[in-house]
């Protein structure tokens, strides 16, 4: 089973920051994740995961709740991951880099620099970028419609692994004595010329310790999965249960033969949120203690977009009946639980709240290994990608609970396999060109 | 006097890769650069710094030439900087970035995260690109022309200052109890709009221990100047002499009352690369090696932008008169430099190379400080941006023989003053929205 971490901030819950325990101010100071990073390699995990956005939410809606929000400052993900290679030895360093706001020539650089330094354990996870902030941090009005979007993320992928097999491995001979810095037959240049880019190149780096940089995608639209069938090693999967997770693991397995790949070469991970207690009641407090720490006015602001500004409202009264029959259907499903569960406007952000971080699981160790157990044997992942409600906290919890309960079961490694991403996930080195 | 060490390759003569000392796998290889860095840190220098460029030589003439370049492959100085100062504790860490084929929100974005991971410690090298190399990695059939250029880096550095100074420095207040992330009153979003920019911000980083990275240019052309007098904190110069440093020094310095700045806030440091030996004669030594080092087809690719393809004629016999009437004016003076000294081709591959490296001072320890204190007590100086021939000999030398006696002289400092780039160098904290 593999596993991974995800990093962002200060764990995925987002009243993260308010837990007693978190230090408020970790998600711009590298010292938080150095220590989270190296407890993570000490456990043996596969990798660490650094999700990201370029810019924060424009709006204020209700007003007061951005000053409220803790996603507004932290440090940048290729930055950070550079210094984390120089720190650490084995784990794998995954970061996001959106197609759709940077240049293949940087992405390909940047990425095939932190293999190297990090002596080939670096990861790119392939994004889109969709929002309106984001479009406006890059001289736009508006962002890239769906099918331009992917079109250009497609394109990208192909221009970045073009330019990493730039050089073949042994391209630099280097000999001081005919004064021969490279074999000219093993140098390929690209000229890479599409729709959405012309690009020259070579890259101005050598191939990499890992081949090339692990290719990480989300791929849960159509044209998502093509390109993680196409290019991707890992698939950062967002399924909630066994059954769509599994029809989701047979999907993308199965388009990977028209790419001329086996099944095995691209590893499913969906993403977990674990509260772990040594008992199911400490668990579930675990869960509540964060729950209750939401501001109203960031729950609240989770609503807004489905349901407008309820500010005005009762919190503590029944859900007011806000959604009339011309709205949203993400609108009307949001108040067909609120009525069939009989929740207040609390209790309604707050299982918002929760299910926005992604899959939370509340159990001992036993139950949550059950579950990642049966997800593994059943066809619906190759391993998880952890998301902590709150960090270091998360990671604490699986060193000292989960991991050696899955590891009794023989599920998780104890020992690094090599000291590459590629080796440690059990992909075969990245054969030239691909 | 200020000292910072430039480290891109393995040195910055055309040759420093065939020397016997030097790793030649150097500039694709961390733990090189790191020793490098750890060394320029142990002799107290004010910071090391990696130029660069997006991109290698697109032409191979003479053919075979460009083969035999050491200029092909390195690690990107944005995520270098990082890693290495993750490991390091007071050095300044400088890169370029270009503003031609960048983005401001993530230049600015990336260097605030490199202060931050190294505790304030940043800095970063304007510069526009102008090869066409580089345009054809970045979708361009030709680079900008050179108005436009320098607009779109006034303009880009302007917005990358505003966006660093998104935040004051005690925005974030992060109050569990309150649930108050930051204080609204402590957030400027920049709103740019211009003529090559729209960028809204926020930066999604705080303000950074530094207040804000350094800002390093080049500054010889005149637009690059009033950049540097409106911007710049440092200024890389390239001056030859002593009477054309002193008339650069003044020009700039005197530009900067324009922009409410006093001339001690930009410092000015040409640059310098020393050949330096126990006695004159060794130095020379050490000097002609590396001479002797530059392969013919390397020593004519040098001359053939000016002079054309010169590989059928013989080395060791007087340059040809190849330069006709309507040669372009650095032809006709090479040429004339080359019939006043009586040089063959050979020699004068050789006299362009080492002008190209630069300033070049062949001497004692004494002879070099000699010269070094002349341009520092004269108005010509504020320090020296040191380009050693060869990595680590280079640094190994300074640390020997050049330091102890500018320390004899009390020229240079035994102890860093303080744990930031600005510190060091003298500079006062940079005001909010500078």
């Amino acid at each position: 089973m593999r596993l991974g971490l995800s990093m962002r901030y200060l764990g995925y819950h987002i009243a993260a920051w308010r837990h007693p325990d978190v230090p408020s101010g970790g998600a711009i100071d590298f010292n938080y994740f150095l220590s989270s990073a190296k407890k993570a390699e000490a456990a043996k995990l596969d990798m660490i995961f650094f999700a990201d956005g370029i810019g924060i939410r424009a709006d204020d809606n209700p007003k007061g709740s951005l000053a409220r929000d803790m996603k507004n400052a932290e440090l940048e993900p290729l930055t950070l991951l550079a210094a984390l290679g120089a720190c650490t030895s084995h784990i794998g360093l995954v970061a996001t880099a959106s197609t759709t706001y940077n240049e293949p020539f940087h992405i390909a650089r940047k990425f095939s620099s932190i293999d190297h330094i990090s002596g080939g354990r670096a990861g790119w996870n392939v994004v889109t970028s969709w929002s309106q902030q984001e479009a406006w941090n890059f001289s736009r009005d508006e962002h890239l419609g769906y099918d331009e979007r992917y079109e250009r993320a497609d394109e990208f992928v192909d221009v970045v692994k073009a330019l990493w097999s730039s050089w073949e491995e042994d391209a630099f001979v280097r000999d001081k004595e005919s004064g021969i810095f490279y074999d000219e037959a093993k140098l390929h240049t690209p000229h890479h010329k599409g729709k959405h880019f012309r690009v020259r190149g070579p890259l101005n780096s050598a191939r990499t310790p890992q081949g090339r940089p692990l290719i990480v995608q989300a791929g849960a639209s159509e044209p998502g999965r093509e390109i993680a069938a196409k290019s991707a090693d890992v698939v950062y999967s967002s399924t909630l249960d066994l059954q769509s997770a599994q029809k989701y693991y047979a999907d993308v397995k199965s388009r990977l033969a028209k790419y001329g790949r086996a099944p095995h070469e691209l590893l499913i991970m969906p993403g977990l949120t674990p509260y772990i207690g040594k008992s199911r009641q400490e668990a579930q407090e675990k869960f509540e203690q964060l729950q209750e720490l939401i501001h109203p006015l960031t729950g609240l602001a989770i609503l807004y977009n489905v349901l407008g500004d309820l500010s005005s409202y009762d919190l503590d009264a029944p859900v007011p009946d806000v959604a009339g029959s011309e709205v949203h259907s993400i609108a009307r499903n949001l108040m067909d639980v609120a009525k069939r569960d009989n929740l207040t406007l609390r209790q309604l952000y707050q299982h918002v709240a929760a299910a926005n971080a992604g899959r939370a699981l509340v159990g001992t160790a036993e139950d949550v290994a059950d579950d990642m157990e049966s997800w593994f044997r059943n066809g619906a992942a190759d391993g998880f990608n952890i998301c902590p409600a709150t960090l270091p906290q998360g990671i604490d919890d699986m060193t000292d609970l989960l991991l050696p309960e899955l590891r009794r079961r023989g599920l998780f490694r104890t020992e690094y396999e090599g000291t590459t991403l590629r080796a440690n996930l059990g992909l075969a080195p990245a054969a030239f060109g691909k």
